[in-house]
C-alpha cells in the first residue's frame, strides 16, 4: 500500500514545525565539544542553556525516502566559541544534504573525512548544498536565534562518533568584535 | 575527489536561485493538458503566457544526493481551470520529494497509478512530503505567483508521459468564486 500524503505546518518566525518530533540538546549533552574546557563547565552549571531544538519529521530508513527538520541554533559562546551543532557525517557517508537558511545569521564547517574544512556563511535565503561525504556542523554567529530548514535521505543516518572525538579542523570565535574562523587548536590530523 | 560544498542564493520574494538552470513553461507547452480546449487555443494565441518557471540545481544521477528548484507558477486559468505543473510520477517511482510553500496561494494534486487523487491546499509555510509513487502537480489558486521549493532525490528522475496522456483523476477550478476541487470530465481509468 502507499503511504499518504502528508502537509506540516512551518512557522518561519520560530521554527517550529507542527506535529513534528522535537530534540532538546542543552550545553550539558555536549561535553568535551568547546575548546575552552573552563568556561564550558561554568556554564553549565550556572545555566545550563539550550544550545539548539530539532523539530523533525523522518520516514523509515530507505533508499530513495526523504527526511526533513528546522534547527532553531540560539545564540550564545563558550569561551570565545560560538554556539553550534555537534555535527555529524551521515552513516551512509554518501549521502547529500540540502539546506535553507530561513532567520538570523550563522554559517556551516564543512569537513572530508580527512580533515580539509570549508566555512560557508548563512543568512536567509541562503540554500547550501552538502555534497556526499562532508561531516556538517551548523554555528550561529549572530544575536538572535539561527533557524534553517534542512532536507536529507531517509537512510542518510548519523555518525555523530568521528566528530565527538576529533572535533573539525577550524572552529569559529568571536575576537574585537568580529567572526573568525581559525584553525582549531586542539585538532589532530 | 570530493564534490566542494556550494551555496546559492534564493530571494524569496521572487523565488529565484542564483547561478541555478532556469526553464520557462508557456502555454503553448501545455497542449491537451486543459480540460476546454477552446480556451487553450484561444490564450495561446492571444498572449501565449508563460504559465511557470522553474529555477533548479541539479546534480549527476546518483543514487543519495539531492537535486533542488524553486518554481515561480503565475496566477491565471484556462477557462475555469487554475493554472498548473505539467505533473510527473518520478521515473524511479519510489522517489518521495519535499515541497516547501513560500509565497502566494495554491495547492498540491496527488495521485496513484491507479488513480487516487489527493488535494492538499499550500500557503507560506506549508511543507508538503510526497512519498514514493505519487505523482504530484502544483496549481494556483490565487491572484499573485505561487512560489514554492521542492527537493528531490537527484536520481529520481521525470515520467511525465503518464500525466500528459491521462490527466489527474481531479481539476481545480472557480466556480461561483470558489476553489472547487472536482472529478475530471475527460479521466478514463
Ligand atoms: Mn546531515
Ligand atoms: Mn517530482
Amino acid at each position: 500500500m502507499y503511504k499518504e500524503p502528508a502537509s506540516f505546518k512551518l512557522d518561519i518566525e520560530s521554527g517550529v514545525i507542527e506535529d513534528s518530533k522535537r530534540l532538546v540538546r542543552r550545553l550539558s549533552d555536549m561535553k568535551g565539544y568547546f575548546v575552552d574546557e573552563e568556561a564550558w563547565k561554568e556554564l553549565v552549571e550556572k545555566e545550563n542553556p539550550v544550545v539548539y531544538e530539532v523539530y523533525a519529521v523522518e520516514q523509515e530508513e530507505r533508499e530513495g525516502d526523504l527526511n526533513f527538520a528546522t534547527t532553531i541554533l540560539y545564540p550564545g559562546k563558550v569561551g570565545k566559541e560560538f554556539f553550534f551543532t555537534k555535527g555529524h557525517f551521515h552513516a551512509k557517508p554518501d549521502r547529500a544534504e540540502v539546506y535553507v537558511a530561513l532567520k538570523g545569521r550563522g554559517g556551516m564547517l564543512l569537513q572530508t573525512p580527512e580533515g580539509e574544512a570549508r566555512w560557508i556563511p548563512m543568512e536567509p535565503g541562503t540554500i547550501i548544498y552538502v555534497p556526499p561525504y562532508w561531516a556538517h556542523r551548523t554555528v550561529n554567529t549572530g544575536r538572535e536565534p539561527f533557524i534553517f530548514l534542512a532536507i536529507y535521505p531517509a537512510d542518510a543516518g548519523h555518525d555523530y562518533g568521528t566528530i565527538a572525538k576529533k572535533g573539525f579542523s577550524k572552529i569559529v570565535i568571536e575576537e574585537d568584535g568580529e567572526v573568525k574562523v581559525i584553525n582549531n587548536p586542539r585538532w589532530k590530523a
